[in-house]
Parts: structure tokens; C-alpha cells; sequence
């Protein structure tokens, strides 16, 4: 894919500057009119000169906060921004490093802003989840909340995106940690698997493997190599789940709990060497097979679920953001079977890292770059 | 697609640019290095102002034959064009034109250029086949030796690839015809099929059909849309075809004689307007499932198999052009399944017509627009 962001790379700057505005300042128009299969749509850029930005969260006065990787909260609002004090100690290093951002599903109530990120410590870094109570430009009695058991190298496959149930649990990914994929078929290690934690960081009494000896209490489900897309609905017991593939094994799965998704024994991955392939199988009895594979590679990013009629074609269907392949996918669910898919952005903001629907219905995406933007999709009537 | 268009056509014109000689020129390097996943690539463009390119073929001394849909065939040898005299009638209406071209698979002793086009008549047009021998820059004799049995509206969906069995026998594909989809299950009706003829036009006495009453005799299968992509190996009964849906439905096939593919009653395919189900069902007993549905959309032209080590990781492989995807699928197959792919050359030709490997084993790429090129993908070493 190497040449496809050599290629694109002129293109953005050539609509940059006819789009009027200097690139880097905003809100800017950066595609005034697209036309889709169904829906014409503006793309306008919000905020440029992120650093490596992985996640937005949306704030009740209209606010956005933005994580950047090497451990900053940004917040964003009518086109200036703050940075946010009173963040834990943050270990930035390869993919690791400040990750997801979600707020409580009462925030107005309940102002937490939870955050996902690399802990150094003993043998490397581990995923922790914290939380601290916005309070105007700092995050107030930020506590950690959960560290996954094993410090590990080599800084990869941290997962982490946070997503809530309905019934005011959450949902957190880990990724295998990228050196021993085995430990995603672990069920005492947390790694490559994804958890579900009361709000407070406890252990659900309800959750599979509660009380089951050796294994750890979070987990939900396992066999996952790296979660980095996450969404719950339509429903309360429907989630997706993206994750990588190394080459090729790039998935879309529903989510239930306690089942084992497969990776690394089961995966329709190939080897990057040699393209030969991965794992023992494509499939066996016992591992559930993905919904969908995404090929050619997406390496999927954040995932939204469109829940609004402000893209009245593109409603129940999910946006899956891609890095390798810079576009979104979207994807067209009937009966639990993915029937139709449109790429949309090819090649106007680069490497996808973040996917979400905001409170308005807007679909807001982060582009991966050392000078990152936050791009918002319109409908234009 | 629009959209993509829209973005990439700058893009092109910014690399023609950069290249060095005036766009148009030719032999001219399109882009000198480019990096794939297994394979670093060059792309040459052979020949420009070609008009709407549809097939290319390899004539034994290094010229290619290339077919312009308007009605013209134009051998390019050296950088420079001559067109070649002795064409039957033609009609060039929407889709309609001269389509396919097709040497002898013993062209040195029998010098015979097959040629498939439309063909105007009462009702609107037939697909027809016909051939002459190539005497200089003259087909000499040019026969028709197939028309379909009805002539309609509205010049769409002829299909009229045409590829040679290791028997001698070859294959024509024919479209639905575009206006009554339900022809192309009619036994009756050559619409909507793949035919098997002799290299005579007559009817191979082993074909399925042959001898059931009111069945045409050259239908080799069945319950076809449009049939553009179709390469036979690696083994003697081993037959790739890729058909375009409507929206979303197309599809790769591996064809067996005498089966059904099912459209249009059954289909993957979605409606344009709203995007709801094509058909019947998406699959059904008694008709055949593709192995792979192309999602998101490519609308698939060329086929090729790579069957040599000039690209070593792609040996094996199927080339699949795309239309309004404006790029070719690099498809990996692994006992009858379709277990990778790659995207390659997006965003530097434009839309794709055809995709052929050569005599020598290099691949050679059409383009579809009115100043359309002839391209050549060479390995860099």
C-alpha cells in the first residue's frame, strides 16, 4: 500500500489548496460536494496539527476531546484548543501511548472521562484504563481503574478502544501484545482478549469466566489479535468488534460473550513473508468464524454504527475506518450478513484512525499523521 | 465512484507530468517504481488515443491488436499504429461495438484473428463472431460464423469475451441483453450465457445441451448478467469468470458445463434505487454460488491468470480489472477459495477495460476512456 499513499499524497495537497484556506488552518471545507451511491456529503476539517491523534469523544457544550498518542488530551472547540492537565503517567512508545478517550454514559451527571493507555513498568507496558472528572481544563482526581496483568515488548497490539453496554458496563479491547500470539488463547492473560468492567474499573458478578479457576474474571471473549474498532447496536446485546489481521485476516465479528474467536490457531490470515497461511485453519468447530473479511486489507481502525436518519441511506450500517487502505468501508448488514459495501474518503484524508457517529448524527473521522486533522462528514441536500 | 473519479484525475495528470514526455506520448513510463506487496512494478504506457480500448492481443512478432469499440482495430507495433482493414459491419451503440479479439491458439499455421462485436439488425442488435486471417494490415475473408439468435434493445450487457479450451473449442460469454434480465435462464435464448463453439462456429457434439429440445446447442452454462472477465487454467477444465451485478452481485465463477449461476433469480446483488435485494434470494439450491462476490464494487472487466515466475509471488494468481473501481484485484485462490487479495495500480490508469498476461509474461492493461492507453506492468527487479 506503500504506493497507494505515494500516490495520494499530491492529490490531498492539490484539493488543499484549492480548497481556498491554507492547509493546517480550520474549520476548513477540504471537499465541498461528493457524491456517494446515495448520499452527496462535505467533508470539513475542524482541527489540523494533531499529533497522531486516536480518538475523539464528544463533549455535551459541543466540545471535542482529542487523544494524541504520545500522551495528550486535546480539547478542541470552536476551531481553538486547550490541552488537558492532570493525565497518569503515560508511556509513549511504538503503537502504545495516550489511546482511546470515552466519556460516562451519564457525563452530565457523572463528568468521567475514561482513557486508555500504555503503563511502563517491570518487562515493558501494559494496557490501563483510568478515569478522572473533567473539571474546565484538567481531568480532576484521575484514578486508574485497570492494568492488564503482564507487562510485556515489544509496544504493540495495545487494542484499547473502550465501548459501553446499555447496562452501564464497559466493554475494553486488548490486543495480543504482538510477540506471542498464544496468549490471546489464554484464559489467564488478559491479552488479546476483550473485557467487560463495571464503571468504577470492578469485575461484573455476571461476566463468563467469573469464578472459573485460572482465568481472569474480565473477560468477555478471546482469541482476538487486536481490536481497534468497537461498537455496541442495534440492541443492547449487539457488538462489533474489528480487528487487524497480519495480511489479509482483517475481521468484522459479532460479538458474544464467552466465545473464542480464534487467533492464532484459527484465522484466515496469511503470512507476511510468503503469503502462505497463518494459523492451523481457516475455520474449525469450536472458533467462531468472522462475519466478514475485509479484503483486499483494510487494517481497521475505529468503527462507527449509524444510528441517525442525517444519512438516511446509511442508516444501521457501520463505517469501518482503515489505516493501510485510507478510506472507509461501508458496510451494509442484512440478516447478520454483510450483503454491500461502499468505500468512502479514498484518499482525501489519509490513514483513518478514528470512526464515530457524533450526538448530531455527523460521522466525525481522525486521520493517523504526525500532523493529524479531525474531519467531520456532512449531507449535503 | 464519481467521487473517485473527481480525485484521481488531477492525480493522473500530475504523474503524467512528472514522467517527463507530454501525456499522450508513447513508450513513455508511467510510473518508474512502485511498491506491492510481494512485487516492486513499473508501468509503461505502449500506445495512447486509443478510442474506448476494449481487448488486446499478441500477435507472434511483438504487435498488439487492439480493438477501439468504435469499430476500429489497430495494430501498435513500435510505438507506432496501423489500422487494420477488412472489418465486418459493425454497430457501435452504448455498450455495442468491436469488443473482443482473439488469436488462433495455433496462429503461426492458421492466422486467424477472431473478432466479436455488434451487430445491427431487425430489433436492434445480436452479438456475432466472426473471424479473418491477418494478411498484412488486412483481415482476409473475415466470416461470420455466429450471431446470436435475437436481435433487441438497448445495446447493453453483450458479455463477448472470448477465451480458447486446451481442445481447440472456444468460449464466448454474451450478457443478459440488458432489458429482460429473465432471458438469461431461458434455454432458448442465447442471452445471458456462456456459449462453446468450434474454432469453426459450429456446435461441439459434446456440448450439455446439445439435443435438448428447444435448448440453443452452443450453451456451455447459464444465468449469467454479463460475463467481461474469462481465462481458462492452470488445467484443461478449469474456467474463470468474473460478471458484473447490477449493484454490488459481482462476481467471480468457476464454470462447470451445464450449471446454472442464477440470474436473475438469484443474486447478491442490490437494486440501485434503495439499495434492497436483486432477486430471489442470495442463494438457493440448484444454482451455483460464485466463489467470491467483489465487494465493495468493482465492475469487472479483463481477466488474467498469471501462469509464469515473471511476477514470482503473483504466480497463480487472478488479475481482475475493474471499470468503475479503477483498478485491478490481485486475487489469491487456495482450494477453489478466495483467501487474498491486493489492490494494485488504483488511481494511475483510470478505469480498466481489459488486463491480459503476454507471451512473455509480463501484464498488459487497457484503459476505458476516449483517449484510452495500452499499458504494460514489468517487474523491477
Amino acid at each position: 500500500m506503500t504506493k497507494f499513499r505515494q500516490l495520494l499524497g499530491p492529490l490531498v495537497a492539490v484539493l488543499g489548496a484549492a480548497a481556498g484556506p491554507a492547509f493546517g488552518a480550520a474549520p476548513e471545507i477540504v471537499v465541498d460536494e461528493m457524491r456517494t451511491q446515495y448520499q452527496k456529503i462535505r467533508v470539513v476539517k475542524l482541527a489540523g496539527g494533531l499529533e497522531r491523534p486516536w480518538a475523539v469523544a464528544f463533549l455535551p457544550d459541543g466540545g471535542y476531546l482529542v487523544t494524541e498518542r504520545p500522551g495528550r488530551l486535546q480539547l478542541v472547540r470552536d476551531g481553538a484548543r486547550t490541552e488537558i492537565g492532570g493525565l497518569p503517567e503515560i508511556t509513549a512508545i511504538r503503537q502504545g501511548g495516550l489511546l482511546d478517550v470515552s466519556l460516562h454514559p451519564e457525563f452530565e451527571r457523572s463528568p468521567w472521562v475514561y482513557l486508555s493507555y500504555a503503563k511502563g513498568g517491570e518487562g515493558g507496558t501494559a494496557l490501563a484504563l483510568g478515569r478522572g472528572r473533567l473539571e474546565g481544563d484538567r481531568l480532576a482526581g484521575f484514578e486508574e481503574i485497570f492494568v492488564q496483568d503482564r507487562f510485556s515488548v515489544p509496544g504493540r497490539h495495545y487494542g484499547s478502544r473502550i465501548a459501553w453496554l446499555p447496562d452501564g458496563t464497559l466493554l475494553l479491547s486488548i490486543g495480543d501484545r504482538g510477540a506471542e500470539p498464544a496468549r490471546a488463547q489464554d484464559l489467564g492473560d488478559h491479552a488479546g482478549k476483550l473485557l467487560r468492567l463495571n464503571a468504577d474499573g470492578s469485575v461484573p458478578a455476571d461476566n463468563p469466566f467469573v469464578g472459573r479457576e485460572g482465568a481472569q474474571p474480565e473477560i468477555w471473549s478471546l482469541g482476538h489479535r487486536n481490536i481497534q474498532g468497537l461498537v455496541v447496536g442495534p440492541g443492547a446485546d449487539v457488538i462489533w468488534a474489528t480487528e487487524h489481521g497480519p495480511r489479509g485476516g482483517d475481521e468484522l465479528n459479532r460479538i458474544e460473550p464467552a466465545l473464542n474467536y480464534g487467533w492464532p490457531i484459527v484465522s484466515r490470515a496469511r503470512q507476511y513473508g510468503d503469503e502462505s497461511p497463518y494459523g492451523e485453519a481457516r475455520r474449525r468447530e469450536g472458533f467462531e468464524d468472522p462475519v466478514y473479511e475485509f479484503l483486499p486489507t483494510l487494517a481497521p481502525s475505529g468503527l462507527a454504527l449509524v444510528t441517525t436518519d442525517r444519512f438516511p441511506a446509511w442508516r444501521g450500517n457501520l463505517l469501518a475506518g482503515g489505516l493501510v487502505a485510507e478510506r472507509i468501508r461501508r458496510v451494509v448488514l442484512e440478516d447478520g450478513e454483510v450483503v454491500h459495501e461502499e468505500e468512502l474518503l479514498l484518499g482525501v484524508v489519509g490513514r483513518i484512525r478514528d470512526v464515530r457517529e457524533g450526538p448530531e448524527g455527523l460521522i466525525y473521522v481522525l486521520s493517523d499523521t504526525a500532523d493529524g486533522g479531525l474531519y467531520r462528514i456532512e449531507p449535503v441536500d
